[in-house]
């Protein structure tokens, strides 16, 4: 055992207390008030002993009357174990409460975790340690790793045509830090009011109002968010596939959303969350390519890779950059550094545009099933957003109330949500279907039993 | 190439311009603002030309055109790549001003990254991801694996005496985002002023002032922090080892400071950076086992393993649990899984605590070298703060400038920090010496240096 195990232990005598009893007293307490856990080992006696310097008979015989109470248990040639015992005085167990895995589960917001390449994962991983010289293993650059930073400046360049200076990108906890970290770097400089889509994701309105911003709807159709009426100090927008209702924002809109931010000195945030995943010929450029000055730029490797590297990256405009690097040391002093240098690593090598190829396919497969499923099982109900992404939007009928049919289809197995959970003022109905957590395999029985559930 | 390399370079043909000049105009402007940049290889001309559905002369010609205006770059039987050009509309180069290397290297504040155990920590992550369901690698539980939560619980009940229960338990990114958590936690339940020690690191200041909250120094003594004063909806505390006079907080003052704590139900930050490094015989218990439900307690791996992890810990009061998940979701959306998983075998296997044997007994060996040093260079000058942690604090006659001091030795190559440097009110002169950063051979010769510059 560590020499400084238990090493806080101290024996505190009472009156007329053996040392034995103050030992067992000051154990008993331990394991009742919940710091010595379930399952933990103690020292040997002897080890005990030594450390508190009294004689192994005090210890022995503590750790028997211990075991004779229930409260240590005891094995041959091994150090005692603190036994299962009731911690009354211990807080309520807050039993998570999960919801049971539905049969079939069109959840939106998660890509195929089963996809993840996870060896060639490690492989970057251990190659990144490996070749990384000391002062890697110490606190970096605020703004993430430089190799990572230049990977992805040519990357976006490349595939996105964005227009990236590695020193004004800002390596962050996944997007959702990206947008906490856009959100207070416009409060620390006086913004009010910033602008978000509606429906939208709930979160995403809680990340901003919670850095004491005004936070306004503004509405969706066919062509994406409109920008007429738009007001405020910021827009955050989804401009390759809109989050829920996988609109793509039209050409006409692109162009007067620039120059309304050019007009207002506005930021513009563009959340390119699963871009990568386009089904068309051509793929929609960046915004941020047509206006580096005005727009925000916020991408992840979670739909890419996997939600739980919790990897993503903001492209500033100059001006933003120095606020932004004070506050992310303000937030959690910088971003983990070896996975960065995985992730520089698999875009270098060519590896993470491969992943992409390959699970781009199986997406597109798993769409094409989708939809041919929806045309059968539900014919005359539209589906949108079908161009990018990872989820489809199922149009009821007005007046549907589609809270009600999502919780129908629960009950059948059938997860689905309402596109009225993510809508503030927006008046549309419908289902947001993911496949991020469908095989294409199951496709057809997963619609035909969302079907069944509304008819 | 990828199927969807550059797929966003559109031809839009002005008026009598050719499809080749188009493609040409469309390429040259995307190297010139940056989008392309140096090193980017672009696809073949054929690739390109079946991609926008041209002839591949059109292509060819373009490219052979770029590379004689010194855009690009041909290769034999390769794809062109972008050449080094002058971007004039890019924004001003951000050359970053690192401080020189010094000869002597005293900062305080990082862990000897050289005794990082790399090998070991990819062992364990290979491990964790390959035994990994593949739901891990889905967004996880907000407050961190609960293998981690679990670890850490029994760990920190041994080792440190404190009482976790491991749904109490948030995983952050370093002590930095634990701070910051709790920083606006407090901020959310109406909390207006936080008690800080003085002197102390100016980011922790900065921290809680961005979340809203009146910073207040509370002066420190040899007995650590004065309680005598206090007023406040929180304390930040580092009874261990305060940062930077490195005081132990004493027994009358721990129980003063709980009494006070309970009797104004304000909550007690327990910062326990850098107490698993302790050289007297016995360790002193956290605070936070002895009153769960009025101490937060903040750990961290960064002192202990590598701050490039950013892997922390905060345990929680029950009451404050709930606060604090929601708003680590609106942070960050949880921290990454592989790390966590990783960290909790190492724990479990004894790995940790086998490794901190190891570098504990490197510390005490430089600090023991470092004390020997300082009465022989500079003797008659106090030295405090011994008993555990990476740094001893040097003082300095009242009347020193001790910032003068800090950048004469700075010009003699040898790093160290002004105390006044972490005061806002606090009297002290000193000069903090890490020993992070200094291998023991080099130790006498950097006192020895250090003497010289202040003589």
């Amino acid at each position: 055992m560590a020499t400084d195990d238990a090493s806080w232990l101290h024996l505190d005598r009472r009156p007329h207390e053996t040392l034995r009893a103050a030992l067992e007293r000051a154990l008993r307490e331990a394991i009742a008030g919940g710091v010595l856990r379930a399952g933990t080992r103690l020292p040997s006696s002897r080890g005990l002993a030594d450390r508190l310097g009294v004689s192994r008979g005090v210890t022995s015989e503590a750790y028997a009357r211990l075991v004779g109470q229930g409260f240590l248990e005891a094995r041959a040639r091994a150090v005692p174990v603190v036994a299962e015992v009731g911690t009354a005085s211990r807080h309520p167990a807050r039993a998570p409460e999960p919801l049971g895995r539905p049969r079939f589960d069109f959840t939106a917001t998660t890509p195929d975790v089963a996809l993840f390449p996870a060896s060639r994962w490690v492989a970057a991983l251990r190659g990144a340690i490996a070749q990384a010289p000391p002062r890697s293993f110490d606190y970096g650059d605020l703004r993430g790793e430089v190799q990572l930073r230049e990977a992805l400046a040519d990357y976006l360049g490349r595939v996105r045509g964005a227009a990236v200076d590695p020193a004004f990108v800002v390596i962050v906890q996944g997007a959702a830090q990206g947008l906490d970290l856009l959100a207070r770097v416009l409060a620390a400089r006086g913004a009010r009011r910033v602008v978000l889509n509606d429906p939208g994701l709930p979160s995403q309105w809680d990340r901003f109002a919670e850095a004491g911003l005004e936070v306004a709807g503004q509405p969706v159709d066919g062509d994406g968010m409109q920008v007429d009426g738009l007001r405020g100090e910021a827009v955050l927008t989804t401009p390759a596939h809109q989050f829920p209702t996988g609109a793509v924002l039209s050409g006409p809109r692109r162009r007067a959303l620039l120059a309304w931010g050019r007009a207002e000195d506005s930021l513009l945030i563009e959340d390119d969350y699963d871009a990568e995943f386009r089904y068309g010929q051509e793929s929609v450029r960046a915004l941020q390519g047509l206006g580096p000055e005005h727009v925000a730029y916020v991408g992840t490797a979670s739909k890419t890779l996997s939600p739980a590297l919790r990897i993503g990256w903001v492209v500033l405009p100059a001006r933003l950059v120095d606020e932004a690097v004070r506050l992310k040391n303000l937030l959690d002093a910088g971003s983990p550094t070896f996975p960065q240098l995985a992730l520089a690593s698999l875009i270098r090598s060519g590896d993470y545009e491969r992943h992409l190829r390959r699970v781009r396919a199986v997406y597109r497969h798993r769409r094409d099933r989708l939809i041919q499923a929806l045309a059968t099982h539900l014919p005359g109900l539209p589906v949108e957003g079908i161009a990018a992404g990872m989820h489809v939007l199922l149009r009821l009928p007005p007046g549907v109330d589609d809270g009600a049919a999502a919780a129908r289809a629960e009950r059948a197995g059938v997860r689905v949500a309402a596109l009225s959970a993510f809508a503030r003022a927006a008046p549309g109905r419908g289902l947001v279907l993911g496949f991020g957590r469908i095989p294409e395999e199951h496709v057809e029985a997963a619609v035909a039993a969302l079907a069944a559930a509304l008819s």
